[in-house]
């Protein structure tokens, strides 16, 4: 029944579900369209027309149930469940990611840090102690290791991602400013910080063009 | 003549000007967009497609001269010039970005840091000596800031975002897990680190409800 559902789709559906998590602490329950669109910087229309990819919810001139709606947004985006994630490059985008508080609070745990840096190894962040980059394959066996965060200079992105996805790893969330190749059945994301930057760059580019 | 660029054309134009630049180094001084398209991550067609948005360029059967293309994209994403970047937000984030060494490779130049604890105010950071927050506007003008990056806690986004824009800042990079508000013809990019693993969730969701 469901269709391919775009990135920007499931984007969305994350904005919507904060809101309505707000909404869960300060109430009212219910919401319309409207005021979910508002939250989520988008259209009352775009609201239904999200939604309506994963099924009927809601009652016209009711609004939607704000409890329920949420409990079924946090079972499609799959945050019902909490994932087993770990964080390799121990340096400072890797420490910033490590100690962002939202992970936990998402469902997200970083139960290993790995480093190929001897002066790093041993260290204790929290509970988690940095670990050697080359037993990657046996910690991602041993801790059921679900999702990869890289944090590592580009040059080793390749072959970091290449060990994770040999051992088992499903998704890969990638900071280095390099396209990583992964198979069909492993999902990737790319943060790219500079391309960030450059797309602003672009768009007030295009402002200055039209003027 | 040129036509609405999307978000995802920019992207893959940004990673066309990293194998360029790679190829400016190493030679060989053509390039295909077969190859372009293998190093970018897309297919040839999509290289041609995408740099068709912005006139003609190559010559069939011999490909694209590097460094022209190069120069001709740097051009387009307005890398041809320095932009002038004030960093709110002096935490584990915002030092991780500080310490992001292509930004100032790209043309990216980190001329003031805020932030609005005073323990914090005060300390230099290379040559950049951390600014009260509420100096905001000030060093906005004084210093010319074109762009702003955000890595403050969600709760101050929207008030530090607009008093940015009422100082003149034309585009916004905001890491606050909080969708922002900004005026047309203000730029505003959103990067959430927490919704790229929602994002990978799902998509492993979708694999599970496929099988």
């Amino acid at each position: 029944m469901q269709k391919h559902v775009s990135d920007s789709t499931v984007r969305r559906l994350s904005h919507y579900l904060r809101a309505l998590e707000s909404l869960e602490l300060e109430g009212p329950f219910t919401v319309s369209s409207e005021e979910l669109a508002q939250r989520g910087g988008t259209t009352a229309a775009q609201v239904r027309k999200d939604l309506s990819h994963f099924g009927s919810f809601g009652k016209r001139g009711l609004g939607y149930g704000v409890p329920k709606l949420a409990a079924k947004l946090r079972g499609i985006l799959r945050l019902d469940r909490r994932w087993r994630v770990a964080l390799v490059g121990a340096g400072r985008i890797g420490s910033a990611l490590f100690a962002y508080p939202d992970f936990e609070l998402r469902g997200f745990d970083v139960v290993a840090v790995l480093d190929s840096d001897p002066a790093k190894v041993g260290a204790c962040w929290g509970a988690v102690k940095v670990t050697p980059a080359d037993r990657l394959e046996e910690i991602v066996r041993a801790l059921r290791i679900e999702l990869m965060i890289l944090a590592i200079p580009a040059e080793a992105v390749q072959e970091v991602a290449d060990r994770a996805v040999g051992a088992g790893v499903r998704g890969i969330l990638n900071f280095a400013p390099r396209q990583v190749r992964v198979p069909s059945g492993v999902h990737l994301k790319h943060v790219n910080l500079v391309m960030e930057l450059e797309a602003l760059s672009f768009a007030i580019g295009q402002d200055g063009s039209k003027a």
